[in-house]
């Protein structure tokens, strides 16, 4: 078996410690994707390690301290040391990107950072392979959790700016001092990057013209849904006559906009190209270990180097018989006492009903019926049983529903 | 500089003509990419080539012939020749995928096949690369875009389903024999493949039991929105009590589901798993130049190795002045008069309106509206100017606003 892969950590906050429980976690399913188990060399914090020491002893750098000072220096120590570097530092990036992708480049090691920007959305690898050869005319979406919260929530109680700000700090969803985030300063760091990779051109922050979020009422909400509109801070990367234009602003979308739908603390991108046409991602934009499963995957990346498809790792038995929610469509004669009929087969069988329309037709009636989530053996059974009813004018009709509702 | 790299071409329809034009349009973006420029060592087609010719002048095969014979022999042959190979054939992968990837291996080369699922969405790339590591419990959504088109029209015409299946034809998003798509079998393949890839355990396409969209009637439709919700032809995947489970099916969703907005031919694919809570990604889940651009881009990430940030390639400039649509909230004196001295300023600034709402406060008024897109320089100086007018009773506040609809 190969060596382990020794994994230095700079940083030990939410997302590194979130970083090295994972890493500890998924040891084994890293080795089977790659063909060496990951351990940490060691960790650096305010108090304890010494960098020389643990870049000696590493052969990947894992970068989350955040902040620029001491970070750029550690990391071009390592890239120039010849380790390939991960990190999730957006600050890092956009004030010193060329910089360190110039060492990177000049020492023959990679440098990702997909956790950077939007966090678990692999935005950073579309962008750069699935569409590196793509030419990407826009970049935009909501790169900024704690605003997307706060609209949300202003949105949906009409609460005033301050009150939501104070509920999104109680929820974590927002840092005790959240300067950055409210005042689009986040977001314009992960612009810049966006605007970078899209465009292969140098973004600097203090390129990007950003507009925060403190100055929207309640009112303006209010006023919005009238219009039909919901409120999002946007970033926005795009090419435009004779150049680029980098802004984050709030901004109003009308429903249906694929960035409409993103609420709470979701993160979400769309890239636009004449070539794909357009490709939307959302998920997660922070969050300790979903920060930390993006750095995994770079981990993974450098790690794997090419992309094989792995060998099986074990042979799983499909399950024939699941759960599910069910809407059921009956034609029955419109007489007293059918409905009982069926909730009693129903009811026999165990499954319960969750929403139902009935109609009339003439003599006949039609039922429309939602159930809750059964064993498909059951609901089988049962809409044979209804099938043999005397009063059913038509074979049964079902579909299954996923129940899950969302807010 | 280095030498091209030769690219064989098997295959010469939609995708495979889209491909051909692609690669020489972006080859340049190829070099700047990966070092190196591609071009073609020459294309087999039905009548024309000789694949072992092909074969030996190439560096990396592109297969876009589909079906599995004679794609399987050639993909084969090329494998053990140690020449990587991207390819679009889900039928291919879905049925003989661990010959391949085993050949694959041994030979030390790699096999891509981004564009057989999900059109231009990253989705092999995502679970394969930033998911490699992370215990995937689910992956589903909506993997056909044939009928994805045909729930879309029904549900907003009310049409029989034979009739929407007859515009499908006209528009190009259904072909003209329609059995694999609207029986569910090309959706089967497709989950076959991304089940193998999130669970890392054989699966083959005669395991996912699939049910296709034939019997479902405008009636279904039509209670359905009464109910709340909306019909998609699913593809599930997912981890269940002793294993797997990975099924095609019609199924509802309620509204507020990040799948239930996906409409047209378009295609959307949701990732769960504890580290990563669920990451949705969207997009054409077919047409020719974008199944080409996915191609591409796994050409592109083969060439490429490694994946450093390359050299910018020009400094493009920040455009200052770009045109945006606003949102105006201004408090007025409900007086006689206003609302038209506001639109001639509005008018003198060439900026029109899209809609407004009017309300009154006591002795005040509310005028708020949305303005098509101007320059944003025009629409700061007709602000000015409304600002100074004696009937106003506050600041004005504006917010950009994305004009486009969306149906």
């Amino acid at each position: 078996m190969a060596d382990p892969v020794r994994i230095g950590l700079l940083g030990r906050g939410t997302v590194g410690g979130a970083f090295a429980a994972l890493l500890a976690e998924r040891a084994r399913a890293v080795e089977a994707a790659t063909g060496r188990r990951p351990e940490l060399a060691g960790t650096l914090t305010r108090s304890e390690g010494d960098f020389g020491v643990i870049l000696e002893q590493s052969e990947l750098i894992v970068e989350l301290i955040g902040g620029t000072d001491p970070a750029r220096s550690y990391v071009l120590d390592a890239l120039r040391a010849g380790r390939s570097v991960v990190t999730a530092n957006k600050q890092l990036l956009a004030q010193h990107g060329e910089e360190l992708f110039g060492v990177a480049r000049e020492a023959g090691v990679q440098l990702r950072f997909e956790a950077a920007v939007a966090g678990v959305i692999p935005i950073v690898r579309t962008i750069q392979e699935s569409f590196g050869a793509v030419e990407i005319d826009k970049v935009f979406g909501i790169v900024n959790g704690t605003t997307n919260f706060i609209f949300s929530e202003m949105a949906a109680t009409g609460a005033a700016y301050e009150e939501v700000l104070a509920r999104a700090q109680e929820l974590g969803y927002a840092e005790a001092d959240p300067t950055d985030d409210v005042n689009g300063a986040d977001a314009a760091a992960k612009m810049a990057i966006l605007a970078r990779l899209a465009f292969h051109t140098p973004v600097t922050l203090d390129e990007v013209a950003f507009e925060g979020i403190e100055q929207v009422k309640p009112d303006d909400l209010a006023y919005a849904k009238e219009l039909g509109l919901s409120l999002k801070l946007l970033g926005v990367a795009e090419r435009r006559a004779g150049g680029i234009s980098v802004r984050v602003f709030p901004c109003f979308l009308y429903g249906g906009h694929p960035l409409s739908p993103v609420g709470g603390p979701f993160n979400a991108v769309m890239v636009e190209a004449p070539a794909i046409t357009e490709v939307t991602m959302s998920g997660p934009g922070a969050g300790g270990v979903e920060t930390a499963a993006a750095v995994l995957g770079d981990v993974v990346s450098i790690l794997a180097g090419e992309v094989p498809v792995h060998e099986t790792r074990e042979r799983l038995p499909l399950v024939a018989d699941v759960s599910s929610s069910f809407y059921l469509h009956l034609e029955v004669a419109d007489e007293p006492g059918v409905l009982a009929k069926i909730a009693r087969v129903l009811g026999e069988n165990e499954i319960s009903v969750k929403s139902v329309v009935q109609r009339g037709i003439g003599d006949d009636a039609r039922l429309v019926m939602v159930v809750h989530e059964c064993l498909e053996s059951r609901f089988a059974s049962a809409v044979e049983e209804i099938a043999a009813l005397r009063e059913l004018r038509s074979a049964p009709r079902f579909i299954r529903v996923i129940e899950e509702e969302f807010v």
